[in-house]
């Protein structure tokens, strides 16, 4: 969490902002921890008012806001900017899906650099090369190297602050391999300096996650993204010391549904009467950004005549 | 509608495509024309999607997704750049929020010509200073000089081309002006060389946007944002010859009510399992985003192996 | 050339301007055609003043004027930036180094049409993968797949308009493959589409450049990068029918000569009234900028205090 | 200066580098300090490697390397982002002309919170107003009011940090007013939170400077620009009780100079053989950019076939 460089007064702006937890301190706690996807200023200021402790920049999220596919299309500087517009609406710390690091070494730990710069806590490189195709479209995306996939996790490490939570992903699962090559990566990754696995899967059920939390016993704290095994009770994850869940794109598709109704309300009615009371009210919006801080400023900053 | 460089292929890729409406057409017809907001990539693929002829690229949602407020915190270039995610996003001409046009003549007719550049339809330019405070938030906004005003319409005018539509938004009902001072301001603008009338009014009726459309007697087209007076019934403006209806923020509102309402229920839930039915599908987003295209690009750009 | 978006008024402001080259004429044409340098809008305008009709964005110089190594550091949109500051600082096309294209297909076509929406007429892709290094920098940087390079060349192609230009460029020679494997490739990119040949070489003599374009019989136009063997005379290409030379990156290392030459006596002079006759005045350079323009626009579009 | 951000290794990479004294040091001690233009991060780079101990990111400058008038065409977003390049090339503090703050309090302080974030050790804000003119075009220039403008210096001290230094540049002897008006806006300034008084002069000697000078006796640091009057020789300054001389746009003017040569020369040549040794070499760029680094750092991080 970069405290200096939070908006200029937040939506809790609250005493125990003080006391709120790193992204570390997240991450190694027995408490099993909860990031809430944002995609901009503010759905991260939406998820921070709801009470969430952590937040995951996604970049399915991301690119999708930006109406980009989530195959690289957006730069890593754009990404790096609305990474900044998240950390700058919130007061809790924002671990950011960093792609397969948008290159090789040299080009995941320019990324990282900048993600710590604006504010960033952490971020999450995956073992896969550049481009990128979302881990849920198509089939058989080729893996990284394991040595050429260190290296880049080893750049990052020498790059970022001790601070800087650096997760390695695996897609080991994901791409249709064995539980015994996720360890063998899982392994080498925290060899090479990952403070964190977040082990990856889309089936519908939760078995193989679990599997990999028995067999790897928590040499270093694992991270999950349970969207497509969303039925599993959280309970599992308790069991099984999970550390982190990771709601990684549900901000953004309950904005597609909320926008998607309304749009076609308002498209057959000819009229926004009907769904007044369905939207949030200007007043609303207004506390989520922190109008009141900009009058409280007017007040104090402007002469005369404006006041 | 700048064909060339929409998205690969757009949510519609109907073969009605080539008989979209130009913002100009939209404006200038008999029919009553609605334009929705849309504050990034993704709401513009909504909107879209919907149905609306053409989008409004609002600045106070803009700000809002980035985090920022409504004051000109946003730099120019900034909402340029989201402009063009917009307009890359959609297949229907955009209308853009210019303020106050960033400063005086000089720089509202670098934003027109960088609007155009990404494919906007048209700048909407406000009778205000530079930096503007919201029209729905405190009181006594001073109004510019109308020489002023007019030059700056003017530079617009003499830099864009005559496909881009140059509306000139009034602050004077907003301000606490009489009707009287509208009206002048009105007939000083067309003389600039503006192509359309935004009146702005935040009362709870219509009363003084009808009252100002009876007295200019559509000299130029009317272009109304029904924010705070929602209820009017939309026959009304048609008997009153409004050209265009802009729903200002509601795509933004939308987007916060859904985002708020699911972060909430996850966060007390400590669970997805409720709540997937509620959001989009990822298929929904992949619809809209235009994934489809991706995939067939890949068969016909891309040798064996990934195939 | 995308003259409405050039700045508000350039250089030259002749009334010949109208009758400008575009980049294919300077390509197709049986004249020998000059590209210059360029990296920023300054550099283009000095260029544009010294009578060049064609400028080349190359990705050395913007990554160095950036501060990076030319080693993709710098992202695409950054580069796509820079190329709209040098459009608008000129009123001749500009071709532009676009590296491997920033990835596979999709990045290629994507940056290309960014590239034509910001008025650049052309841009070069090169047969290697991404990250690249630099040409002249350490050895053996392995080739693309003939295949999947010629993927890249059909998406551009396929992408942009007709106005603009697909150079292949190819590194067989740089990387020390025989004239055999570049005139391959030169057909197979053809084949896939380019209107022109870029062949590169970093021997200190022409000759496997003039054994290639005397091989290749200009079935398509070749254009070379003389940097390293930059003593043949140019009445060499003249005779081995080259279509155009590009001058690489020497506005750069000129303005580093002249910078550095600069710092070293101000700073061992503790003073500035040595150099001042050294430095351009400040009315030059209001001049390349076009300040005339803007003091021409004050008068027209600002009302009367500040006249 | 911002060790942690700056680039990966810098043009001294000496073991000095740790006892860089920080603006504030250079700005406070009681040696006269130097400040040379930087533009952009090659600049940047060249300023370092002749031993100068702090950088001045030139608005003049950076517009025109950007290709824009120095009338705050150039977007505050912009500029931030030139600045990212500067700091990131040198490991020595940097002052950002900040011109008149973008806009009110709330834009100069939402600037020097992001060129803090980026690294930047100080800013400068001018009693002008937005749009500002460059001080050496046209007249008259309006002086900011000085409660206004006390405002926004306030606004800026209460949200950078203590190490941020922030200058308040006093544009009243070049806006035609008297000693006393700077003095008065002088005292104001300081009274505001200023922590250095910028006092500009467009005359040719430096009379009214040191006069300025004579008068405030040092209640804060004086810094000069000394663009105008450059023949004042430096013991004049370092007698007066200076405390900063910044030399404000001579690293561009260089530059243009070297380009406009050069640029004309090879035009006239059709070569480059003749200019070949006049202009930097390949090595030089390399060495200014830590070319070096990047090949260690493929030692260290690159798996086996690229070694």
């Amino acid at each position: 969490m970069n405290q200096a460089f939070t908006r200029f007064e937040s939506i809790s702006s609250s005493p125990g902002a003080a006391s709120k937890a790193s992204l570390r301190d997240l991450i190694l706690s027995n408490d099993l921890a909860f990031l809430m996807e944002a995609h901009d200023g503010l759905s991260a200021a939406i998820a921070t008012q709801a009470g969430f402790k952590g937040l995951w920049a996604s970049g399915l999220s991301i690119s999708s806001s930006l109406g980009y596919r989530d195959a690289n299309e957006a730069s890593w500087t754009q990404v790096v900017d609305v990474v900044e517009h998240i950390v700058d609406a919130t007061d809790v710390p924002v671990l950011v899906d960093g792609d397969s690091g948008f290159g090789n070494f040299n080009n995941a730990r320019l990324l990282a650099r900048k993600l710590e710069q604006r504010g960033a806590s952490g971020v999450v490189i995956e073992d896969k090369g550049f481009p990128k195709m979302n881990s849920f479209v198509g089939d058989r995306h080729p893996l990284a190297d394991i040595n050429e996939f260190s290296g880049r996790l080893k750049a990052v490490k020498d790059t970022a602050s001790s601070d800087f939570v650096l997760v390695a992903r695996i897609e080991a699962l994901i791409a249709g391999h064995s539980l015994d090559e996720a360890l063998i990566r899982a392994h080498a990754y925290a060899e090479a300096g990952a403070d964190a696995i977040l082990i990856h899967s889309r089936k519908a059920v939760a078995d193989e996650i679990l599997a990999f939390a028995q067999a790897w016993a928590n040499r270093l704290p694992v991270i999950i993204v349970p969207t497509k095994y969303f039925r599993t009770p959280v309970s599992n994850y308790r069991n099984a010391g999970i550390s982190t869940v990771i709601w990684a794109n549900h901000n953004m598709r309950a904005a597609i549904a909320g926008m998607r109704n309304i749009c076609s309300r308002i498209h057959s009615d000819e009229s926004i009467a009907a769904i007044e009371e369905q939207v949030a009210g200007l007043d609303e919006l207004f506390s989520l950004i922190g109008y009141d801080e900009l009058a409280r400023a007017e007040e104090r900053y402007l002469p005369g005549p404006r006041k």
